[in-house]
C-alpha cells in the first residue's frame, strides 16, 4: 500500500479533479501496480488490472481509495473488479464524496469479494486532502508560499526583493507551480516583477492556470502574463464596476476576466475561490505579496503553508512582512499549525506546514464505518 | 580531543574572561580528563596532570588551547607541563591572545617536549570563538535571541505577546541566560514585561549581569528588574545628560547607572558594548524588542542569533517584527550567515546561526605558525 500512494503521488497534478489514487494486484507473489494517470483516463485499479494481464481471477487487490461505483469519465470500477475475479480487496481509505460512503464497499460485498479497509488510512487519505476538501467544502485546497528572510521579510524597505532565496528554492517553487491547477498572484507582484508565473523548469510539461486579482483592472495590457496568456490560461478577477472596454481588450487577448464582489474595498477572496471550485480547479498556489498574503490569512483561507526561509537577515521595521494584512489581536486568535516538516533546500530552510486537517474526516469515517 | 571539547563547554559561563579548555593525560592506556573550570582556578592541563595522580613522567597530553606562559591568576602551564615529565603534547588551537600566540609551544620544545597543534583545530577554535573575539576586538561576544511566528513577528499589533514559543524554548532561554556573562534589553521591553531577566530553572547555578539600554533613564524605580538588583547585578545604559538625581536613587539601590553618547537620539552600541567589554564580560546576550534588536543588526554587532521560530502565523502588516531598526536598502546588503544548525525545542524550531567567525583567524594561524 505505501508504494501504491507512492507512485500515486507521482502523478500530482494531472488528476485534475479527481483523486491520486495507487493501485496493486498481487499475482503470483509480486505486486502489478496501477496508478491514476490523469484526469478521463483508466482509473488505478483498472490499470493495475490491464498490468497484470487482465488474467487476475483468484487475486489480492490493493487501492489507496475506495473504488467507485458511479458512472463518470470511465465506467464503475467496482463491476470490472467483480468481473475480474479478484478475490480480495483491501482499501485504504473510504470515498467521503457524497455519490460514494462505502457504497464501492457494499457492492463488492454482496458480490461475495472479501473487502478490508483503513488500510494505512491516514497517509492514504493524506494523499488526497485536497480531493477532500474539494469535495465536502466545494473550494479548492489552498497552498500558499512565502520566501522570506529569517525575520520574515520578503523585500526591504526600498521593494528590493531580488534575490531573497537560492536557486535551488526558486526551482522547486517552479516545480509547484507545474503541481497546481492555479497560481494566483495579486495586482501588487503583477506590477512590481512583471511575471510569468509559469513553471519554467526545463522538464516542465503542464503550466497552471494564472489567477490575478485586480479589483481596479488595472493591468498593463502589455504585462507578460498577459501577453502568455495563449500559452498557458489567465483569469483576472475583478471588482463588479471595472471598465468593460478593458475586459475586451483583455478578452481580445485571451484573458477571461471574471466579476466578484468587494468586502472592505478589497476582493472577497471566498468568492475567487469558489469560483475557481466552479470552474473546476483542486488545488491553488498562492504567490503574491504582503497584502494578498494577509488577506488569505486574515480570512483562515491557506490550508497548507510553504514557507522558504533564507539564512539571512533584513532587518528594518519599514522592510515587508511576509504576511500583512490585519493580522490579529492576541496570541490565543494565532494561526496554530497542525503539523509541520523541516527541509533544506539548497542554502534555504523550507517549513511545509499544514493548516487545515481534511484528511483525519476521512479517517474517522473509514474507521468508524460499518457495512448495511 | 573530542571529548576534551565537549567536557570543557559544559563549564561555558564559569570562566569569565578566561576561556573553555579541556586537556586529558594518557596514562596506562586511558585518557585522564581536565577541565578549566572557573575563573581563577587551575587550568585544564594542571587539572589533568593532578587527576593523574601527578606521577605522569613519559605520558602525552592532549589540550584544546596552547598552554600559557605567562603568570597570571595562577602560574604558567608550560612550567608544570615541563616538570612533570611530559613526553609529547598534542594542541587543538594555537592561542591568538598576542601575549602568547606559539611561545608556549616554542617553550616546550625547547625543554625537550615533542609537541604537535592543529588537532580537531576548528572544533578547538570554535568552543573559544567569544574568547578570541575578546582578545583580538576588545569587544564581548554578542548573541540575540528571537522568538517569532513564522511571519516574524514577536507580537501582534496590539502589543500581546504572551506566549509565542512555547515551555521548551522558554526553559532553554533561562539556561541561555545562565551561560551568559550580560544579559542586554531595553527600556521598552522592561516598561511592556516588566521582566527580571534572571536564570529561574530549578538547577540555576550562576545569574548573569542585567543590562538595559535606558537613554532618557525612564526606568521604574520599583521595576522588578531594580528591585532584584541585590541578588544580581543591574547596570543602566543611559545619555550624558541624565538626571542626577534619579541616578542617585538608583545607586541607592545598588543599580550601577553608566553614561554613553548618543548617535542619532540612540545610545551609541558600540560604547555599551566596549564598556562591557572593559568590566571584564566576554558574552552579551540580548533579548529585547524590535527597536533594540535592529539597532545591533544595523550596526552589525550581532556575532550570533538564537531565532525561535512558532509553528503559527501572526499575521498583520502592523504587528511587530523581531528586526526593526532601519534596515536595508538592497538584497545585497543583507546579512548571510556564515553556518546555521537546526533544533526542535519542543513546539518550537530554533535556528542557531553564526554570523561573525572568528574562529578562522585562529585555525589559520595555527596552521600557518612554524616555530622559529
Amino acid at each position: 500500500m505505501g508504494k501504491c500512494i507512492e507512485l500515486a503521488r507521482n502523478v500530482k497534478g494531472f488528476t485534475l479533479t479527481n483523486p491520486l489514487v495507487g493501485a496493486a494486484v498481487i499475482k503470483g507473489g509480486n505486486a502489478v501496480y496501477g496508478i491514476h494517470e490523469k484526469y478521463g483516463s483508466f482509473h488505478a485499479e483498472i490499470n493495475a488490472i490491464k498490468n497484470a494481464g487482465e488474467d487476475v481471477s483468484g487475486c489480492e487487490l490493493f487501492v489507496t481509495l475506495e473504488p467507485c461505483s458511479t458512472y463518470g469519465k470511465t465506467p464503475p470500477c467496482v463491476e470490472k473488479i467483480i468481473s475480474s475475479g479478484i478475490k480480495k480487496v483491501y482499501i485504504g481509505v473510504l470515498d467521503v464524496n457524497p455519490k460514494h460512503r462505502g457504497r464501492g464497499v457494499n457492492i463488492l460485498r454482496n458480490a461475495g469479494i472479501e473487502v478490508e479497509y483503513g488500510v494505512l488510512v491516514k497517509e492514504c487519505s493524506l494523499l488526497i486532502e485536497d480531493f477532500i476538501k474539494y469535495q465536502t467544502l466545494k473550494l479548492p485546497y489552498v497552498t500558499l508560499k512565502t520566501a522570506s528572510s529569517i525575520d520574515g521579510k520578503i523585500a526591504c524597505k526600498t521593494g528590493h526583493s531580488k534575490w531573497i532565496t537560492g536557486d535551488d528554492a526558486r526551482e522547486l517553487v517552479h516545480k509547484m507551480r507545474g503541481l497546481s491547477d492555479v497560481v494566483l498572484t495579486g495586482i501588487g507582484t503583477v506590477e512590481a516583477d512583471n511575471p510569468l508565473m509559469t513553471d519554467r523548469r526545463k522538464n516542465a510539461v503542464r503550466q497552471p492556470v494564472r489567477a490575478v486579482l485586480d479589483s481596479s483592472l488595472k493591468i498593463d495590457i502589455n504585462a507578460n502574463i498577459v501577453n502568455s496568456a495563449e500559452y498557458a490560461p489567465v483569469i483576472i478577477y475583478t471588482s463588479e464596476n471595472a471598465d468593460s472596454s478593458k475586459i475586451m481588450q483583455l478578452n481580445d487577448k485571451n484573458v477571461k476576466v471574471i466579476k466578484v464582489p468587494c468586502v472592505n474595498g478589497m476582493l472577497d477572496i471566498k468568492e475567487v475561490l469558489y469560483s475557481l471550485y466552479e470552474l473546476g480547479y483542486m488545488n491553488v498556489f498562492v504567490e503574491a505579496g504582503s497584502r494578498v498574503n494577509g488577506s488569505f490569512f486574515d480570512n483562515r483561507l491557506v490550508d497548507r503553508l510553504e514557507a522558504f526561509i533564507a539564512p539571512k537577515v533584513i532587518g528594518g521595521k519599514d522592510a515587508v512582512s511576509s504576511i500583512g494584512g490585519l493580522g490579529i489581536n492576541n496570541m490565543n486568535e494565532a494561526l496554530i499549525f497542525k503539523d509541520y516538516e523541516i527541509n533544506i533546500c539548497g542554502q534555504d530552510i523550507l517549513i511545509s506546514a499544514r493548516i487545515n486537517d481534511y484528511a483525519m474526516q476521512a479517517v474517522e469515517f473509514t474507521k468508524n464505518y460499518n457495512v448495511e
